[in-house]
C-alpha cells in the first residue's frame, strides 16, 4: 500500500491499554443507525468489515470461521433443524449458513436494526449471498423481546447471533433469566440454543464464564467450545445449551455425514474442526469450573 | 466523543517517526481522482478537513489562518489588484479571499484536478463560500503548465496555491526555473509573486530555503514570512515575490487601509499580524542566509 | 529508522481526539516521583525529551525556543536583574539563561520535585549546562507555597516555569489570587512577573485567556506573548506582567543592547523575534479581549 | 491505567496495515546486542513482554502456552527424553519446561545471544524459574550452526525455539536443508524434533506451509499443530517430526501420563489440550496439503 493510502485507519480498542489499528483501503459506509454507530470499511488484512459500536463484527476474509461455528455444531447436534429461529445476525450470514441445509424449512430471523439489515445488503452482500431471497428465510425487523413475549413457534435450533451485552447495547437487555426461560420455552424437546458466548482469552473470559454459569441454571448441558477469529485477535467462544444433546460429545461420523448434507463447500468446520473447537484449553476448563457471578 | 464513535482516524505521517491521530466523526469522501487520493471527513477538533495524497490540506477551523496569509499580505503590497491568477487552490478558498477585494475586476484560477475542485464544491462549500459562481472568476480546470504556455494575460498578483512538489505529486513539474520564468512573464511591473512555500520548523525548513534560494535568482525581494496553522502542526512559510515591492516593509497604515477595503471581516490578518508574520525567528533567518541547494 | 528499531513510541494525548506519536531511539528514564510521573526519552525528530504527566515539558531540539522565550522579554524589561526567583524550571535550562546575564547577581530557583532536578542533572545535562554549579545560583527543593510565605526577598524578575495547572498536578495550588498577590509583594517596583501560560491555537486558548483575565486584577500592564514550539505542537503563549514596564513597547535598540550583554549566542530571541512573539494573530487578541472565568 | 502513565506504547508491526498497540507501564530495559534489538517491557494488558528486533516472543501473562505448547508433545511422543538439545531459548523457560521432567538427565541449550540470556535472568527471572542453576542445564552461549559442526550427541528430543528466519534475523541461517540434515543426525531413533513455526492464521500461514513442505524432505511424520497465543495476537503453529512418532495420534492415555510426570502443575496442556491443538481447522489442513515453495 502506498504512503498516500494509508491515511485512513480503523483502530479498535480492546481496553485503553490494548488497540488493534488496521490501514483502511475505504471506507464504504459510516453512520448512526437509530441503535448503534455503524461502519463498513476495506482493510487491507481482512477485506470488507463490519464494525458496530466500535467493536468488529465480521470480516470479508474469515467471517466464515465465525459463522460456520456459530451455525454448524448446533444443527448437527440437534435432533431436527425443520424450524430455525436466529436472534440478531443482520448481515445474512448465519442465515445463510442455516439455509445451506436442505432440512431446513424455515428460518426466522429477528434483528432490531433494520437498517443493520439494508446496509449489509448494500455493501456486503457476500454475507447473505441471497440467503434474504430464500423462500424459507423469514426476517423480521423488530425488537427480540416483544418477538419472544407474542411468538408462539417451535424450533430445533435457536441461534443467538448478538453482540456483546455491553452498558448500552442493543442487545444488552435479551441477557437474563426471563428471556432465556422464554427462548427454552420456544425449543423443542431434542433441541439445541446456540450462543455467541464473547472472548475466550485467558485474560478476559470472564463474560463468557458468567454467561455459561447463568445458563447452568437453564440447561443440562451447557458447553463451551472455543475458535480463534483472526479479525477478532482473540480466542471466541461460544455456549450449546440442550437438555438432550451434548455438542462435545457428537460422534465424528455425525458431523461428517452432516456436514455432507450442506450445500456448497465449508472452510473451516469439519469432524476434526469440531474435534478442536469443543477440545478446550486447561486454564480455560478450570475457569468455568469456578463459582462467580451470573445474569 | 463517546467511545462507540472514536473508531475512525486519519493518520498524518509528518516522517516515519512522527505520526499525528485525528479521531473523524465522519468521513465525507474517500477516493481517487486521475491525479491524487482525495479525503474528505471531518475531525473532532478541526472540523472539516481536505487531505491530498495523505498530507492535510486545509481545515473548517483554522483554513482562514492559512488563507488569508496566503492571498492578502501580498494583495496588499502589490501596485495593482485588478488582475489576479490563482494556481492551485482547487477547495475555492484562495479564490474566495481574493474577491473579498472589490479592486479585482478578474480572478483566474488554474487548477488540474476538476474532481477536487467538484469535491469542494460539494463537501466545502464554506471554503469557497459563493466564490466559483461569482461573475469575476474565471475558473480553468487544466494543466498550469499548458496555460502558462499559452496564456498571455498579465497579473498585478500570482498566487501559488499548489500541494508540496514531493515526487509524484502532480505539482512536482511545476517547481523549476523554467516555470518560475514563465510565472514572471505574467507578473505586472510593480506585481507580487506568493507560494505557499512548505513547513518552516527549524527542524523542516530545507525544502522552504530550498525554494527562497531559488527564487531569489528571479526577484530582487524574496521575502519568506510564517505563521504557524493548527491543523497543518507547523509553522508554515510563504515566499512573498517581487521586483517592486518588499512585502515585509509594508507601512502598518497601507496594510490597515488594504483591509478595511475588503468585504466582511478577517479572522486571522491585520496589520499587527502582519508584523508578526514577518518578523522571523533568528534561527531561521540564519538558515535562510546559508548557501545551499536549488531547484 | 529500521522497523526493528520503531516499536517503542511515546504518544502524547492532546485530547482523547488528538494524538501525536513519536518514535523512539531509546528510554533513558520512566518513573514515579513523589510528584509525577517522569520520562526520559530519545525520539528521532526532537532528541531528548522530558515527559511530566504525559506532556512533553522540553525537548533537546528545540528547548530554547521555549526557555530564550521565557525568561529574556522579561529580563530585557525590567529595571533590575540582579535578583531573579524562579518557580519551578526542573530541567536547569530557564536557571541556564537568566545566568547567561552577568548582571543576575543571584538566581533563585525553587522546585517541588527534587528528583525531577536529579534526573534532568543525569540525563539532561544540556539544558542546565553547568547553571547548577554556577555560585550565583541558589537552588531550593521545596513547596514554592512554603517558600512565598517564609521568604522576604525581593527581586527584580520573577519567572514561573510551572507545568500546566490541570487537576491533581502539584502546580495547580499555584494558581489562585493569594499565591498572585504573594509572587507581587516580592517583586520590586519596576518588576516584571512572567509566567509560561499554556496554548494559545485558536481552539485550545481558553486557559491562557483564564490566566490573562486573573493577572488583569493585579497588575497594570499583562501582556500576552505567542511562539509555535515545534515539540509541543502548539503556539505556546506567556504573560508578562508589570506596574511599569510593557514588554511588548520595549524598544528594538534596549533589545538588541540587553541580547548583547548575553554570554553565548541566542537560537531564537532577537530584536526582531521580539517584535515576532509580541505581535499577536487577530484572532487571539479578539479572544484576550473578551470578559470570562477566572482562577 | 490513569491518563498520566499511559504515554508509552509499544506498537507491534504485522504488516504497514495492521499493528497493535500495548500501552506501556514500564520498560525496563531497552538495546541492542551484538545481533539483535532487545526491549523488556511491561504491558497493561500481559506484563512483563520480550520483544526481539520489534516482535514479541514472550510475556509473562501467557508464556505458558506457548512454551508448553512447545515442549510437552514432542516430550511426549519421544521414545527418550533423557538428552534434550535446545536451539534458541534464551529467555529460559523452555529449558525450565523441559526440566520439569524427572527423566531429563541433560538439557543442553545453545544461544547465540549471551546478552538475551543474561537479560533474562535480570529481568525475566520468572521465565527460567531457576532452570539455569539446574545441575542438568548445559547452557552454551554460541552459534547453533558451529554447535552442530562439532557437536557428536545424540538427543530423543531436540527443540527449535528460534526467531522467525527473517531477512536479517540472526536465526535465518538455521533454516535451510545442510542444517536439518545436521540436525536430524543428532537425533536419537524414536527421536523427536520440534520448531516453533510461525503463524498459522487464514492470512499468514504461508511461512508454516513452507517450513512443513520443507521437513517433508527429512521426516516420515511431519505434523503441524497450532494454539493460540493472545499476546502473539495470532494462531501459531509448531512442527513435530520425527520417523517413529506421528504426535497428534498419541493416545490420551499416554499424555496423561506424561503429564503426570511433570513437577509442578501445567497451565494449558493437557491431554484435552493435545486433542485441541492436533485437530487443525479445515482451510489450515487443505492450505499444509498444497505444493509450494520450501527453503
Amino acid at each position: 500500500m502506498p504512503k498516500t493510502e494509508r491515511w485512513q485507519w480503523y483502530v479498535e480498542e480492546f481496553s485503553p491499554a490494548e488497540l488493534h489499528h488496521h490501514a483502511l483501503n475505504h471506507v464504504h459506509y459510516a453512520g448512526r443507525t437509530a441503535f448503534q454507530d455503524v461502519g463498513v470499511v476495506e482493510s487491507a488484512a481482512f477485506g470488507k468489515m463490519l464494525i458496530l459500536d466500535g467493536d468488529t463484527q465480521s470480516s470479508q476474509a474469515d467471517e466464515r470461521i465465525y459463522h460456520e461455528a456459530l451455525v454448524h455444531p448446533a444443527m448437527a447436534a440437534a435432533a431436527d433443524r425443520s424450524q430455525v429461529l436466529i436472534l440478531g445476525g443482520g448481515e445474512g450470514a448465519t442465515l445463510r449458513e442455516v439455509l445451506r441445509h436442505a432440512g431446513v424449512q424455515r428460518a426466522t430471523m429477528v434483528d432490531i436494526d433494520g437498517e443493520v439489515v439494508e446496509l449489509s445488503k448494500r455493501f456486503l452482500p457476500e454475507w447473505s449471498a441471497g440467503a434474504f431471497n430464500d423462500p424459507r428465510a423469514n426476517v423480521i425487523v423488530g425488537d427480540a423481546l416483544e418477538f419472544l413475549d407474542e411468538d408462539r413457534g417451535s424450533y430445533g435450533v435457536v441461534i443467538s447471533d448478538l453482540t456483546e451485552p455491553l452498558e448500552g447495547s442493543p442487545s444488552n437487555p435479551l441477557f437474563c433469566d426471563a428471556v432465556f426461560k422464554q427462548i427454552k420455552a420456544r425449543l423443542q424437546r431434542g433441541g439445541v440454543y446456540v450462543l455467541q458466548a464473547s472472548t475466550a482469552g485467558f485474560h478476559n473470559l470472564s463474560l463468557h464464564a458468567k454467561m455459561a454459569r447463568t445458563l447452568r441454571r437453564h440447561y443440562a448441558h451447557v458447553v463451551s467450545y472455543v475458535t480463534h477469529v483472526p479479525a477478532f485477535d482473540n480466542d471466541w467462544a461460544f455456549l450449546a445449551c440442550s437438555d438432550a444433546a451434548d455438542a462435545s460429545h457428537l460422534e465424528e461420523r455425525a458431523v461428517a455425514e452432516y456436514c455432507s448434507q450442506l450445500s456448497g463447500e465449508n472452510f473451516f468446520y469439519d469432524a476434526e474442526t469440531h474435534r478442536r473447537i469443543f477440545a478446550l484449553p486447561l486454564y480455560l476448563r478450570r475457569a468455568l469450573a469456578k463459582d462467580g457471578e451470573t445474569f
